[in-house]
C-alpha cells in the first residue's frame, strides 16, 4: 500500500468537519480560515515507541493520547482547538493497527472540535507527531508569566494517577484489580481540560497542564513569573484509587513528581477566587486549591504546617 | 543535556523575528496573529534517516532541506511563509551536529521569512517533522484541482538534477567533477519557489511542486482537475550539466520520473500566458512550457510528434 492510499484510507476527511476548512487533506497544504480577532495558538508533540510509549499499547490508546497531549497544551492557554496535521511514521502497513488507531485519532478529533487537515506518512521507527492550531480571543490567552505574589494555586482533578498506571503497567506496583483498571485508563486516557482551560480566561493569572509532574512543571512557572510558591501536600488532590492503593507518602510522591496527568495548574488573584470557582463548577471539573505564590523564587512544601522533605518518600526515583 | 535545554540552546528565538508572533517557543503553545483576509496554509513533511536521508548527509543540508521541501508545498499554493514547529528526534544529543543543524535551520528560516516558534525535542531514532503555516490572500490560493482543457503546462527551473545528484552520491552514476558538485548541491539544497508561487496567483490555473518526479506529480493534477495532458519531452528544461553529463534518453528518464527537484509545474490558460511569463520574468525564475492540458484523463509524451514510450529508459527504474 503506497503512502496516499494509507492517507487516503484511514486519515484523509477524519475528525470534525469545519466550515473554516477551505481545503483538507490532498492537496500540497491545507487552507484554513481563522476568526477575526483570535490569536492562533500551536502545539506540537512527538510521541516515540520505546521512548514515550510501549509496543504493548493498544492502539485505541495510542490514537487518542496522541491528540490528547497536544489538547492539554491548547488547553493551558485557553485555547479553542480547531485544525490538526499528523505526521506518522511506521515500520510496515498493519491495517488492523491502522483501522484501530485511525478510528481512535478520528473520534477524538471529532469530540474535541478538531479537523484533520493534512499529514505526512513515512516509513520508519514508529513515531507520531501531532501539530495542532487552535483559536484564542486576542489578549485572553493564559500563559506561565502571570503568577503574582498572593496569588492562590489550583489544580484540575486528581494527581499522581497516571504514573501510578505506568508502575502497574511495568509491573512495579501491585493494586487491586479494579484500581488497576482505573489507573491504567488514567495513563492511557487522560482527559485534556479543554474547557476548564476556557473558563480560565480572564480569571487565571497563569496557567500550565501537568504533563512532567507537578514540581516540575510548578517550577516552569515560578521560573517564568519570578515568584516563589508554598504547597501544602495535604491538599494535593488524590483520587480514592490511589488513597486506597498506596501509603500517603508513596501517594503524595505520586501526586508531586509524576508525570502525564494533563491537569491544569493555574494561579487566581483573591479578586477572582470566587468568579473562578463558580466557573470551573460549571465547566464540571474537579479542583483543589493546593498552595499560595509567594515572592523569592523557591517551592516550599508543607505538611501539617512543618515543612516536608520529598526526599522521604524517594523524589529520585519518582523524577527520573 | 536535558530537552529543554536542546530547546534553549539551538533552537529557542531561531528563524525571523516576526511582529505578528505574540509568545514564541518557551510555554505550552507558541501564539501568532494571522493578518485579516488571509487564509492559512498549513504544510507538514517529516524526514526519516535511511528513508529520505542517509546518515552522511551533512548536517547543514539537511537543516536547510528541512525546511525548503515544506517551502516548496506553501509555494505550489501561491502562500508566503510564516510561522514554523519543529519536532526533532535525535538517538543523542551530538552538540557539533546540533550547532550545524541549527545554524543552517535557522539561517534558511531568517532568509524566507519564518519564525520558529515552537516544537518538541525527542530522543530515538533521527527524524525531523516541520510544520510551516503559511498565508494567502483569501480566494487566491492555487490548488491541483483547477488545469482545464487547452491550458498551458509550465515547469519552473531545469528537471531531474535531483535524482541525478542522488545516484551521484550513491555511486550508481560517475559524471565529471564539476558536474557531480552542481548535482549535489541540486539534491541537497533544492530552492523552493517561494516568489515565483506567489507570482502565480490569479494567472496560474492550477499548480503543483515537483517531489516526486513530473510524470507523478503531474498525474496527481489530471486526476483532482479531470483532465488529461500531451508532454513534449524536448521541451522538457536540462541544466547543461545533465545535457553534458548523460545521454538523452538517460536526461530523459531523470527529467520525467527523478523526485525531489522542488521546483514548480504549474497550467495556464492562454488569456494570462503573457501576464504570467511577465511576472515570472520579474521574480526571477527561468521556466519553460512543456505540453498542454487535454480531455480525456491519460498523460500522453510526445518527442518530435511521435508518441514517447518511457519503458526505453528504464521507467521502473527511475519511478523507483
Amino acid at each position: 500500500m503506497k503512502e496516499f492510499k494509507v492517507i487516503d484510507r484511514f486519515f484523509a476527511g477524519r475528525g470534525q468537519p469545519r466550515r473554516d476548512v477551505e481545503l483538507s487533506v490532498g492537496d500540497d497544504c491545507a487552507l484554513v480560515n481563522p476568526a477575526e480577532n483570535k490569536s492562533i495558538a500551536i502545539t506540537c508533540d512527538t510521541l516515540v515507541e520505546n521512548v514515550h510509549f510501549f509496543p504493548d499499547m493498544p492502539a485505541k490508546a495510542l490514537g487518542y493520547k496522541a491528540i490528547a497531549v497536544n489538547l492539554s497544551d491548547l488547553a493551558s492557554m485557553g485555547a479553542e482547538p480547531a485544525w490538526m496535521t499528523l505526521a506518522i511514521t511506521l515500520p510496515e502497513i498493519d491495517e488492523t493497527w491502522l483501522d484501530e488507531f485511525s478510528a481512535s485519532l478520528s473520534e477524538t478529533a471529532e469530540y474535541y472540535g478538531v479537523a484533520l487537515v493534512g499529514g505526512d506518512t513515512t516509513r520508519g521507527p514508529k513515531s507520531i507527531t501531532i501539530t495542532i492550531n487552535g483559536q484564542v480571543p486576542k489578549g485572553k490567552a493564559l500563559t506561565r508569566c502571570g503568577a503574582k505574589n498572593g496569588d492562590w494555586i489550583y489544580v484540575t482533578g486528581t494527581l499522581g494517577d497516571s504514573a501510578l498506571g505506568l508502575d502497574v503497567l511495568r509491573s512495579k506496583q501491585t493494586v487491586a484489580d479494579d484500581a488497576a483498571t482505573y489507573f491504567i485508563q488514567r495513563h492511557y486516557y487522560p482527559t485534556p481540560r479543554v474547557l476548564a482551560g476556557q473558563a480560565l480566561r480572564s480569571l487565571a493569572s497563569s496557567a500550565i497542564d501537568l504533563s512532567d509532574g507537578l514540581v516540575s512543571d510548578l517550577g516552569h512557572v515560578l521560573k517564568r513569573s519570578e515568584v516563589g510558591a508554598i504547597v501544602d501536600v495535604t491538599a494535593l488532590p488524590l483520587s480514592d484509587a490511589m488513597r486506597t492503593s498506596v501509603d500517603t507518602d508513596t501517594a503524595l510522591g505520586y501526586a508531586l513528581t509524576g508525570g502525564e496527568d494533563y491537569e491544569l495548574l493555574f494561579t487566581v488573584p483573591e479578586s477572582q477566587r470566587g468568579a473562578l470557582e463558580i466557573a470551573l463548577a460549571h465547566a464540571g471539573v474537579s479542583f483543589a486549591r493546593i498552595g499560595q505564590i509567594s515572592t523569592g523564587n523557591k517551592l516550599r512544601l508543607n505538611k501539617d504546617g512543618e515543612p516536608y522533605n520529598p526526599t522521604n518518600f524517594g523524589f529520585e526515583h519518582f523524577s527520573s
